[in-house]
């Protein structure tokens, strides 16, 4: 996962460096487009899919806007997996297990200070792939930078206040928030119920409801409610 | 294939279930950039590619507008291929085959109503790639949704009159006509001749030709047909 | 590497064709994203990556505007690795090098006019890929076409004037000139300091440092150089 794009060849390079020192490792797209320089949205991108794949994969993070500076290089064991990607917070969900370890990676004199990716995390990448052990990577990080979501809180009417923390490309806002069917939802000037799937709303409707990773998310049924509702990520909800 | 975009963690979800249920399984990405719950741009681009791949490959479709509602979940066997994705019609080009089998999957109860690609899409694919008949992954569908394009027709003038189909990303339009160098196409108030390939036409010319799926598309070589011509999907074409 | 885009079945149609022409081939994607038609943009793009790829690989670069016309569609042989692509200057950084060898692929009859990527040539990069000689692809080619980026030069004030070459995702400038620390930079009517890193300069600052393929770009950090600036590629830049 990277925030490259794939419209130049950054993403090239980076693959080329894994296939020379991990040949005949598969090597997989999650996503290319994540926002430029957009840490949050890349670490709940992670949060998703990094323990539905199976152990003993190494999961490649580079969205690294502070590349060349000061902060750390890391590679991560956490529940059977592998990680790798800049000490930004990216990282978190995995680093956020009682049993992860991160080392920091060295970084080469020879390294661009503009990509990391490729001289740096890319090849610890193909090392974890090819059986180098984590504690030979460098030497372990006690206090890697952890980046946590906003939590909902009880208002003073006793409502429950979140935001929303994520977009989707259908416009689906998610939000920090859990709820139920019979539920409502005040987001964006709008009362707007909680029902239990698209299909329980008619077409242009906006409703809530719980999303795929447990929390609840605005949608409009063949529509945006990004768009309907006038919101972004950081837009207040309320719960009740 | 599918319609999530790429610059978020659903795709990379969706590839980690299979990664788990099906170790060893090349997964190959098609085009995720499908615009948002366009079922006939999906199908039409499942047209162009199925056949091409060969026997035994298991091809994943979601671009599922109705995702946790009444419409069934569908694996198919079709022209040695299979399919796993929405009963939308989106499958119809390997359905349309008289000896395709359709079957429906059942969702389980801890599926997520907005998110069957993970849930029931994706362990289907893994199954069918790791041997399981298609028999035993669900009843057999007599009748699936089928989605045709429009048939271009004879207008009272003659003439055949059709329409644009998709628009690719170079501005070019296919319709659904059938034509030949020496006619003549009447599209957006011009009328443009119909020649062999884009190198007849001098730069910055409207032209119509055969596409590489055999239809006529209207196009202008060194830029976009659709801006010049200010049209879209649907709009009108004459031919003759 | 295509300038197909991931909307449609193209990338799907192509994939194919290789699939069922070299089974058990890993195939790999760059980029499909290169702006429509961009010969050079491509071609720095394929600079960057194709020798950071293990020897064997045959990268198949695919765009192509004069598409059906008259230029060549050409296998090379460079550095051990093969590439595929039409005859327009995109191979230039493989065919630059003295004992790169091209030959012309024949176009079969019934090649779609418009597809080449299809028709042309997936099937010879299938072809090499399992291990057919270049020299049995088709005849010697003496002179394919080279393209070159503009080059850098002294100015009657003595200094170095060139030129941005390139602009990425972040809105980085890519130019023709190699600089150091301490140097300054005049571009889009401001003069910026050339510093070794992004973290060497103030949140939004703008800034020149040599970029990760040894040439100078201008960059804002936290921010876009080409929004900022008002540039885009061929851009004047000067230096000293």
């Amino acid at each position: 996962m990277t925030d490259f794009g794939t419209a130049d060849g950054y993403v090239g390079e980076l693959k080329g460096v894994i296939a020379a020192r991990a040949p005949g490792v598969a090597v997989v797209d999650i996503a290319h487009d994540v926002m430029p320089q957009d840490v949050d949205g890349a670490r709940l991108a992670l949060a998703r899919y990094w323990r539905r794949w199976p152990e003993g994969t190494v999961h490649l993070v580079v969205v690294d806007p502070e590349v060349g500076g000061e902060r750390l290089a890391l590679a991560v064991h956490s529940d059977g997996r592998w990680l790798v990607g800049p000490d930004n917070g990216v990282l978190s969900p995995a680093l956020l297990l009682p049993a992860a370890t991160a080392v920091a990676l060295p970084v080469p004199a020879d390294a661009a200070p503009t990509f990391h990716g490729r001289d740096v995390f890319a090849p610890a990448a193909a090392r974890l792939a090819t059986g180098t052990p984590l504690e030979q990577l460098g030497p372990v990080v006690a206090a890697p930078v952890i980046r946590r979501s906003p939590e909902a809180h009880r208002l003073a009417d006793g409502r429950i206040g979140g935001e929303v923390i994520a977009v989707d490309r259908f416009g689906n806002c998610a939000t920090n928030l859990r709820g139920k069917p019979g539920q409502v939802v005040e987001v964006g000037g709008l009362r707007v119920p909680v029902v239990r799937t698209y299909a329980d709303a008619p077409d242009g409707a906006c409703v809530a409801l719980t999303g795929s990773s447990g929390w609840l998310e605005v949608a409009v049924r063949g529509g945006s409610a990004a768009h309907r509702l006038g919101i972004a990520r950081g837009a207040m909800v309320v719960l009740g």
